[in-house]
C-alpha cells in the first residue's frame, strides 16, 4: 500500500510517498515559495537522485499538483499513475481536546479543525490549506489527519491544568496540550521493541531534542506528561525559544522597551533559547564549536540546555515513580554524542550508567548505556512520516 | 544580646525581640494599617499576653515608636530601655547580584538598595521605609540588612541564566534570583545537625511550602538553584500565584479579553495558584477540606500542587546527581502530613521511603523518613526571624 503523507506549512509543503507495511520510501522532497513563485525539491532514495524544479505554486493546489506530476513522471516518476496512492495522511500541529488518535478526513472532521485554529494560529490554517489542495487534486482518495497533540491526550489533569483562574480552561481550552506526539509515539513503540517488552509494562522517558525541543513521559505506553504546554514555546530552551518561564520578566521588559505582548513573544520564540544565550546560533553544532574555541556563551548556552533536559528527566523518573529507559531522538538526540553524555551524567544515583564507547555512534538505533546499567539509554533515530503514513494505512483499512 | 528584627511591609511593620544565643523571643508584633490609621498587636510569649493599641500611625516612624514603646513600657514592656537593643536587623527582598551574604546598613548600602528597587518596586521600597524609621527613632544603633535573595547566590551561572537574549541579563539583570533565602538556609543548617553531618557533605532539598512556596537544591551548604526566579511569581503553584508559565499563554489570554500587561500579571499574582484552580480558596486548610466533601477541583488543585512539588524533587536530585535529605518547612510543610506525604510517595526509585506515623507529627523537627529510608526527609520548622537576628549579632559583633 502506498500512501502519500502531507506536511503543509503556509508557503512549504513536505511529502513522502512510501509503503508503510515495508517501511520503503519511494520519494520524498519539498515545495517551497508557494504563493511567490514556486520551486520543487524532489528525491528518489533508492537512485540518489535529485531533482530541482521551477513550477509557478500560486496556490498549495498547484503544489500538490507539482508533486503529483514528479511522482508519476515517465522520467523521474516512481509511480505509473496517481491512482497507485490509495491514501493520503496528513500532518495537522492541533487537534485540540477533539482529537485524542489520527483520524479519517470528514465534514466534519474539517469543521473541528477550523475550531482549533484559535489554538495554533499560525499552523492550523496551513495544514487545512493543505488538505483542501488535495481534496481539489486528488478526489475520492481516502485522506487522514495524525496530530501533533493527539498522544498527548492521555494526560491526566494534574499535568495538563494550569495553576490559572479554572475559567481560562472551561472557556478557553487553555491547558497543556503537548507537540511531537507522532515522534514520541514512535520512539516509545520502538523502544519497547529494542527492549522486547509490551509498551504496557514500561516507564519511558522520551527526549525530542532538536532546533524544537520536548521531553515526554511515557507510561505504560501512555504520555503522562510534556514538556511543552499550550503553546510549543514551553519546556527547555530550544534553538531560539526560550522554554518555560516566570511571567514576572515579561512585565519587566515590556515595560522596560515599551514592547507590546505580540513583540515581547517575537522575542521569545525568535530570539531566544541557546541563540539568545549564546549571541552565536540557533544550531547545536555551531555552539559546539565555538565552546571548543573558548566561547564561553555558547558554552553556557549548552550547560543550560544539557542541565534543563536533565533536570526534567529527574521530574518525570519523579513523576512516574521510576524510569526503565531513557530514549535520545531528532536531530541533536540522534547525532550529537556529547549532549547526551553531559544530560546522562550524573544520574546513577537513579540506575543510569552511560556506555561512552556505546554512546559515540549517530543516526541509528543503539543502546548507549553500559550493559549494567538498571535504567537503559536508548538513541532511536524518530520516523514521523512512517508513523504518520501507518495511521493512515490502518484508519483507511478499516 | 536583644536584637530587633524588623520586616517592613508598604503599610505594615512585623518585628520580634530576641536574644540570638538563647533563641528566646522577648517580645514580637505587628503593626497594621500605617499611613491609614494604625493598630498595634503585641505579644508576650513567656506570659501569653496579648495586647492591641489603636496608636496614630501616619508614617513608619511612629509605627517604630509605638513598638519602642511598647517593649518598654512599664506595663506591658520587656526591657528597661531602648538602649538594651544593641543591633537591629531589618529583612530586604532584594538584593539583586550586589549581596551574598547580609550587611551592616551604612549610605552604601542604603543607595545600593535603592538601586535594587526596580527588581522589587513592591518589597525593596518598603524595607527602604522601615529602615529610614529606625534611624530616625533609634539613631546611632547599628543596623544589618539580611536578603531574601543573597543565599541563592551561590547558583552557578546554568543554573539562574534565562534562555532568553543575553543582553537581557547583562544590561537589565533579568537573571533567576530565588527568594525565601533566609528560610533555606536556616532549614539546611538544622539539617545538618539533625543528621549529625557538616553541611559540606551533604545534598539537600528544601521545600519551603507556605502560602508562597518555592523548592531550592542544596548542595555542599550552597544553594545551586530554586524554583523561585527573576520574581517570586515563578516554581511550583502558590496560594494564589501561577509558578512558571508558557509565555505564548499570556499572548492568547491578553488578545481575547483585551488585557494589559499589568492586567494579566495581577491575575497570575492575585488569582491563580490552587485558588485559581479550585475557586474556592488560596488556603491548604480550605481545600483539604472541600476535597474531603468531595469538591474535585479543590482535589485537584492538591494534586497539581502536589505533583509540581513532586517532579522539582526529582528535578533537582538529578541536578545534584542525588539528595541526601528532603526537608519540609513553612505552613504547609510543617503542619500538612497529607501534602507531604503525597509529595514524598513514589520517590521510592531514588531511595525515599516515608514512614506514616513518624509523619504524623506538626511543627517540630523530627525524621519523618522510615529507618531504613536511604534518603532522609526531615520536617523542620522554619525560623528566619532566628536567622535574621544571628546574623545581625554576627556582623555588629565584627
Amino acid at each position: 500500500m502506498k500512501v502519500l503523507v502531507i506536511n503543509a506549512g503556509s508557503s512549504s509543503l513536505k511529502y513522502q510517498l512510501l509503503d508503510p507495511s515495508t517501511e520503503e520510501v519511494l520519494a520524498q522532497g519539498l515545495c517551497e515559495r508557494i504563493g511567490i513563485d514556486g520551486r520543487l525539491t524532489h528525491k528518489i532514495p533508492a537512485t540518489g537522485a535529485k531533482h530541482v524544479f521551477e513550477i509557478a505554486m500560486p496556490t498549495h493546489a498547484e503544489a500538490i499538483q507539482a508533486v503529483l506530476d514528479a511522482l508519476t513522471s515517465a522520467e523521474h516518476g516512481v509511480i505509473k499513475s496517481m491512482s497507485e496512492i490509495e491514501a493520503v495522511g496528513h500532518r495537522v500541529v492541533h487537534g485540540g481536546e477533539k482529537f485524542a488518535s489520527s483520524v479519517k478526513i470528514d465534514e466534519a472532521v474539517m469543521a473541528a479543525l477550523e475550531e482549533c485554529i484559535p489554538l495554533a494560529p499560525l499552523h492550523n490554517p496551513a495544514n487545512i490549506t493543505g488538505i483542501k489542495a488535495c481534496e481539489k487534486v486528488m478526489p475520492g482518495v481516502p485522506m487522514v489527519a495524525v496530530f501533533d497533540t493527539a498522544f498527548h491526550q492521555t494526560m491526566p489533569a494534574k499535568s495538563y491544568i494550569y495553576a490559572l483562574p479554572y475559567e481560562y480552561y472551561e472557556n478557553d481550552k487553555v491547558r497543556r496540550y503537548g507537540f511531537h506526539g507522532t515522534s514520541h509515539k514512535y520512539v516509545a513503540g520502538r523502544a519497547a521493541a529494542m527492549l522486547g517488552k509490551k509498551p504496557e509494562e514500561l516507564k519511558l522517558i522520551s527526549c525530542h531534542l532538536g532546533n524544537g525541543s520536548s521531553i515526554t513521559a511515557i507510561d505504560g505506553g501512555k504520555s503522562v506528561d510534556t514538556t511543552m504546554g499550550f503553546t510549543p514555546l514551553a519546556g527547555v530552551p530550544m534553538g531560539t525559544r526560550s522554554g518555560d518561564l516566570d511571567a514576572g520578566i515579561l512585565e519587566y521588559l515590556m515595560n522596560k522597551y515599551n514592547m507590546d505582548i505580540k513583540e515581547m513573544l517575537t522575542v521569545l520564540n525568535k530570539k531566544s533559547g541557546v541563540q539568545g544565550i549564546s549571541g552565536v546560533s540557533s544550531d547545536f553544532r555551531d555552539l559546539e564549536e565555538a565552546a571548543a574555541q573558548g566561547n564561553q556563551r555558547a558554552a553556557l548556552a549548552l550547560e543550560a540546555f544539557q542541565y534543563s533536559v536533565r533536570k526534567f528527566v529527574g521530574a518525570y523518573a519523579a513523576a512516574m515513580g521510576g524510569v526503565d529507559a531513557i530514549i535520545f531522538t531528532a536531530g541533536v538526540g540522534e547525532n550529537d554524542a556529547a549532549t547526551r553524555m553531559a544530560i546522562a551524567s550524573g544520574l546513577e544515583f537513579m540506575g543510569v550508567k552511560m556506555d561512552a564507547e556505546a554512546n559515540n555512534v549517530r543516526g541509528k538505533e543503539a543502546v548507549i548505556s553500559a550493559a549494567d546499567s538498571k535504567v537503559k539509554v536508548l538513541l532511536i533515530p524518530t520516523n514521523e512520516e512512517l508513523m504518520i503514513a501507518r495511521d493512515t494505512a490502518e484508519i483507511v483499512g478499516k
